[in-house]
């Protein structure tokens, strides 16, 4: 599993970004984790959906109606921002699309645990912090594309 | 999605019985939630896959090889006990298999979530303190056999 | 610490159990930790206040004026039921006073944490099934009275 | 409460200007919520006490024993790199010193629920980014001292 996040409220690009991501993601033969909500979290369901992928939505209230309309299996955890640890827990690697502060949290999160983290047009983290905190498998990488971000996603160890 | 809780240490009767729960809801229809390790956990999960069903283990721990080889999507929370409001809260009703403290938990947090929660051989609960509680959608029922009991599971609102 | 856990809705008997159990808790040194909101957990506190004691309330949302107001520290956790194994497992014992299925759920969670857990007239749990599952410090216990139950309470291992 | 958040490992630079900042609010006659454990957090707490002040720790295990020795309240929540959220919901203000990754997150988390971060010596964020987010009381903002930290930290809506 791959877990992918960003915010409910994107750009045009982001989104079409979520989608490509959600898209390749599950050609490669992996299930998609998110947030379950709207905007990139919709998005990349959407994309994983029309390649015939798995999705499943870690959603923050009890409500499993709260998932978009592309999540398979929707997990309400009820536990509020708090679940934004088990999106970041959940994937082999965590790939950011944009993103505000839910989504710096998850990337966070995901380099404390030791994830490969890459992202398409969120965050820039300072070079010379990065570099005193990364190894141990943490590592934050920027991506161009959809492809390059799936397939730095992928490169990384099972 | 229908979660199933029971201890991971359980009779031959309690996995028997676990298995053919698992069994039931795939062929349902439905997807089986868990807690993804060993006993009864693992017995619904194996039932689930003999009928080609889907299943999914909110693990307690952030390693997902921890989860049985019958789960389709581990799960990490990291949350230790606390995984078990996220069991209880996955499914649209609980089915209780023997157990203990754990199941015990899982049993109390569902109710108070308002879940209907089917029990084949676990706690007995005092009835009038039941009667005092039960209500909007919170039932505690006890069922013969796995039939019955995803039977009553499958009865309750959607 | 000692956790105290039970209802919004009490029953006056309950209330004044709790009072009762806050303050000789405080009045033995210890603080009192709760889920900080009404009912039991706001007597309890109050209790523990009337004897100068600490009160410590473990909030289910953001909201740190959700808190009773004997309460001294709330810890607004956002986690929803889920914040029940934190009131579980802040106490070295937890003391249940009367209570529904958020009680029974931390009755569950503190007893498969291996922890004491001593009641006034909350659950009856089969007594074959406890003899089973109790030890490791796990055991559930009647009590008669509020000095009875703090003193079982503060009986245990340290 | 104020949240207090910093790595485990910190130079002495950083170490020096937790414990002033744990004095600082003390002498302020407000409570330090951390994470419990060491570098930061251990002088935060130490400072917090130097000058009588309350400490809590909110932990990411069960064993309350894991906390340093100016920890009052000892959390323990089990629940893994979750209890950062904690950590984050529990102040009023956060104020981040120095930091690596589960910094990074309290940071994200904390701005995410709408707080005040003040921070001394932690991640430069972008600050096109910060400005399209912040709002709603989530604002980020660089002290240089920790009375400056304390003060911007207090001077935030109650």
């Amino acid at each position: 599993m791959i877990s992918v996040c960003g915010p409910n409220e994107a750009s045009e690009r982001e989104l079409d970004a979520a989608f490509n991501v959600g898209r390749l993601i599950a050609e490669a033969g992996h299930a998609v984790v998110c947030g379950g909500r709207g905007g990139v979290m919709e998005a990349v369901a959407a994309g994983a959906k029309s390649a015939h992928g798995v999705t499943i939505g870690i959603l923050p209230g009890y409500d499993p109606s709260e998932a978009n309309s592309s999540i398979d299996y929707p997990v309400p955890t009820g536990l509020g921002h708090a679940r934004n640890a088990i999106v970041a827990a959940s994937g082999r690697a965590v790939i950011a699309i944009g993103g505000g502060f839910g989504t710096l949290s998850e990337i966070g999160l995901a380099l404390k645990m030791g994830k490969r983290v890459v992202h398409i047009g969120s965050w820039d983290l300072e070079p010379e912090r990065l570099a005193r905190f990364e190894g141990d498998g943490a590592v934050y990488i920027s991506a161009k594309s959809p492809e390059e971000a799936v397939r730095l996603a992928l490169d990384g160890p099972t």
